[in-house]
């Protein structure tokens, strides 16, 4: 059996941070499966966040009129991109496995890990208007999030000050990461570590090193099949009548924003479905 | 009457864009009603994106585990924030509005906005442990996002392919806008102007000008109020039981995240309550 490969994209400034410990965590149990892991370690790389006419060698298509994916897409497919976009290419390109390791930044990743995800996970190379979601490049592919926040648990609750945490995973984990494809398993979210007593630290990377071992057998969230869809201009990418009235007597939406106007399925985006086909 | 201002902040590459073209009219109808109009042009300015100890001049608090958070919060007390840092703070202090000008990538702001509001909207200038929300810092300030997609309207439904485009918002729309206290206005959303003909761009803009005439006594999008919920870590942060009995009889959730289980108030994140006290 050929050799596993991990990538784990890391956005923390400080080597003594928990997001250090949790990606040496990772590292250390991956490598103990036999995987080759990878690590782009974004601050220590000095990762260009700014999606800019730079990331492309040679001549623009239009430089009058700079359009980002466009442009990139034509560079992608004459191999004109930067170097640091291609090596990024690269690992994705090997990786079973993509984690992406980061402190929560208002209700999303920091900047720099919106750079990777918007320079990397261009067009051409990440999706298609013909490939996305489970039709998605990466469908080969797993990835995660795995993140601290500042806040507690209770919190990010349908009833807490900041609302149901699988609304805030809605952008990145549909958006992003099933958009190209991935198979997406559950969030690793560690709450509040700042604020926690040692031995609540120090349990809860024992937690995730337990995780790490069955990861890759794990069932992966449930996103809604593109197949539900009628994806066509005409039909408005629009749920097809019948999936809809196949809902219609259930209790709960589809997912998390693909609702239909009922209760949002709970834990969405936070749990694998059980009985799932 | 005081001069009022506006702050535009502009992330597009090209001055040949639609978003060009939609800021453009942002600063030529604000101006005309007499507004001080300032626009931070973020790639013309290579503003950076990332939040790194650089942002910090003079000594750092604890150079061996740099936490982002903690080091701006003391060197903004200590004015020893990076220049690029304190005009964007000043710039805001400044302004009656706020308008974020962008193009969606990725159900989210481009990189080199989410560094902007890394960067700017920091613990102690923007909010702290006890003003957040309702009780913000610029409660006196309205903010709103402007941005074009290369999605549809009915791809971003509660049975579209990506789905409600209102669960897409909450991180933005609630996680920073209403976070910092800003009246949140109604989004400004550009439907696929890049696959719209000519007459229909125009007609866009023209609905964008006609809007920005009366953009000041719209009514603003609605939010849990703070006093629904027990701010105590004792209390989670989690909604009172006496509201929670409240609502037990309504047909919806209070917000789009503070859902309750319930189905999703409809337009939430999109329309302004027209009855709401």
């Amino acid at each position: 059996m050929a050799q596993k490969t991990a990538l784990i994209v890391y956005a923390h400034q400080s080597p003594a941070s928990f997001n250090a410990a949790a990606r040496d965590a990772a590292v250390e149990a991956l490598t103990g499966q036999g995987y080759k892991v990878l690590v782009s370690d974004l601050y220590a790389m000095n990762f260009k966040a700014s999606a800019t006419a730079e990331d492309i060698k040679g001549d623009l298509k239009n430089a009058e009129h700079f359009v980002y994916n466009e442009e990139m897409l034509v560079a992608w497919q004459d191999s004109r991109l930067s170097d640091d976009i291609t090596e990024e290419q690269q690992k994705v390109k090997q990786a079973d496995l993509v984690i992406f390791q980061f402190p929560l930044y208002w209700f999303s990743v920091p900047a720099i890990m919106k750079g990777w995800i918007d320079r990397v996970l261009i067009q051409g190379f990440a999706f298609s208007m013909q490939r996305m979601y489970d039709n998605g490049m990466f469908q080969e592919k797993k990835a995660m999030l795995s993140f601290t926040t500042g806040a507690t648990e209770s919190m990010f609750q349908p009833d807490g000050i900041h609302g149901d945490i699988n609304v805030a995973l809605w952008p990145l984990q549909n958006g992003v990461l099933h958009f190209c494809g991935f198979q997406v398993l559950t969030p690793q979210i560690f709450w509040c570590p700042a604020f926690s007593p040692p031995p609540v630290r120090t349990a809860m990377l024992d937690a995730w090193r337990e995780r790490l071992s069955g990861l890759m057998v794990e069932k992966p969230l449930s996103f809604a099949p593109t197949e539900f869809f009628d994806l066509s201009f005409q039909g408005g990418f629009r749920l097809r009548p019948e999936v809809k009235e196949q809902f219609a007597s259930q209790p709960y939406g589809i997912t998390t924003a693909q609702h239909l106007g009922k209760p949002l399925p709970p834990n969405n985006q936070m749990k694998a479905k059980q009985m799932d086909s």
